[in-house]
């Protein structure tokens, strides 16, 4: 469940009008910012930006981000920008940033649905002019570039139908590569980058039964420090199984750091509050004992703080 | 240019109606069945089976199945299906054959446009409840898998910008890889499988600049026994640069053969009839000097050789 909150009747000229009086003379109005912006969907957005350009000849985005700064202004703009679109910045800045950043093409790859990660690479090419699959190609090496380079291709079968022989033989051909510490192997990418989300599960529940132990376990091994392969290998797994408690691990993890990871905090919010950040927010308070919302209140501050607390059904 | 003959009024119900006639009481009207479907586009045979399956509740591909019988029949079924679904059907065969039938899936791979190419896997997905790439990396193995599911999970760049300073960087790594005879290495495939077919273009230019002889015939290098790798990456090439040769050529080669290589024939007339046969024709009258349509009459025979030179425009 989704936790933006948005009025029956909305207008997008009206929104418009009121985003350009916030955005004019002295000053800018944050508030009437995020009063509009924070409660519209994407559509609704989209709505916003087409009237604005008709009314006033100027592109919204542009305006914010020279209206905004920091934090705030980075939330605006993912916020703002169609699913598809916010998707390819991201994967973008991900891929600018090398091997560091992986997971965030992992969770694009692996979260979104099938027809949704072709739009992403749609929306990829229209902005960048090459593929993603292409830029993923050329900036990355090694197995991290196999596994991404597979896992931003892929186009998984959507449907239900799951073939128990190949669950079951591909459980053991996973099972013996993470015996081995093959982690690189071709079968462990083929599968994990060819198979369906139900197939995988299949495969992933046969690995549990038969071994007494979970993959995501058994992948970072018994190291104390797994190489960035495995841990690539590990958000793999999570991000195709369970995206909610996924999510609300990345949110823990940026907030727990020192000084906070804004990036992980704004994504997962901004990507997920109309779509599923009620059950990302609960699954948080089941893990912490403590409010997802309490947690950013403390940690942000400002515009920042209350656009994502807008965002996140909580007001003030 | 295409080949195919479309008269200008044609209706859905009524080439439905000529065909029921045709499948109705004893034997078959092959001639009825060439008269109508030989001259009919994609998109008109996608209503006639419509118009049939209105008329009828019948299916018109099964009852043709039923009726027709030998290259004849496959022909028909080929050609009456859409052209994505048909791709998909062709695809699933050459994965079926393994490693022998490489260059279907390279053809459809690299041919078809980006959009089209998704199109043939989504109705791969629909037809087999399992994605193309799944079925490619469960069925190959070793260099050739990987460039396969390369290929096919492609969603390339489609516009016209190119990169100058990429396509000559590259053109070296293609030869440098080439010299060492490192044909499967990593950035052999990373380059064929992701760049644009006009970056492609411009790497294989420098590249024939650089070093005053095509990269086609470097990869199948001094050996006479080139082996599938070389042969797969041949032909990967030699599809994303010209079509039209490569087509003359598996025409060529599947006449040549003893026997005749119906289903390579069938597949290179039925596939591009309503697209480029018209310049296939052209080029393959260039360079063997005798017309492809007189070659068809002389290898194949009746309804067949009926269907086949209707859908190149030469009926008796």
């Amino acid at each position: 469940m989704a936790t933006l909150i948005v009025p029956d009747n909305v207008s997008p000229s009206q929104d418009a009008e009121v985003l350009r009086k916030a955005c004019e003379g002295w000053g800018t109005d944050e508030k009437a910012i995020i009063s509009i912006l924070g409660h519209r969907n994407a559509e609704q957005r989209k709505q916003i930006r087409l009237a604005y350009h008709q009314l006033y000849q100027e592109d919204l985005v542009k305006r914010l981000e020279s209206e905004l700064n920091g934090d705030f202004e980075k939330a605006v703009y993912r916020w703002i920008l169609e699913p598809a679109d916010r998707d390819a910045v991201l994967a973008n800045a991900a891929i600018k940033k090398g091997e560091t950043d992986a997971k965030v093409l992992i969770e694009i790859s692996c979260i979104r649905s099938p027809e949704e990660l072709l739009a992403v690479r749609r929306a990829y090419q229209h902005r960048y002019k090459r593929s993603l699959e292409e830029d993923v190609a050329s900036h990355l090496s090694g197995d991290l570039r196999k596994l991404l380079v597979g896992l931003v291709s892929a186009y998984r079968y959507d449907g239900e139908e799951i073939n128990t022989r190949i669950g079951n033989s591909e459980a053991e051909i996973l099972h013996h590569a993470i015996k081995d510490k093959a982690f690189n192997s071709d079968e462990v990418i083929r599968i994990l980058t060819t198979r369906s989300k139900p197939q995988l599960n299949a495969i992933f529940n046969r690995y549990r039964e038969e071994h007494a132990t979970s993959i995501t376990k058994n992948l970072l091994g018994d190291d104390a420090h797994p190489n960035d392969f495995q841990k690539a290998l590990h958000t793999t797994v999570r991000s195709l199984t369970d995206p909610h408690k996924y999510f609300a691990k990345v949110v823990r993890d940026g907030i727990k750091k020192l000084g906070t990871d804004e990036d992980s905090l704004t994504r997962v919010i901004v990507t997920r509050a109309e779509k599923d950040l009620r059950d990302i927010k609960d699954l948080y308070y089941k893990k912490n004992s403590v409010p997802l919302g309490q947690v950013v209140a403390k940690e942000t501050s400002g515009d920042y703080k209350k656009f994502l607390l807008t965002l996140l059904g909580e007001e003030d």
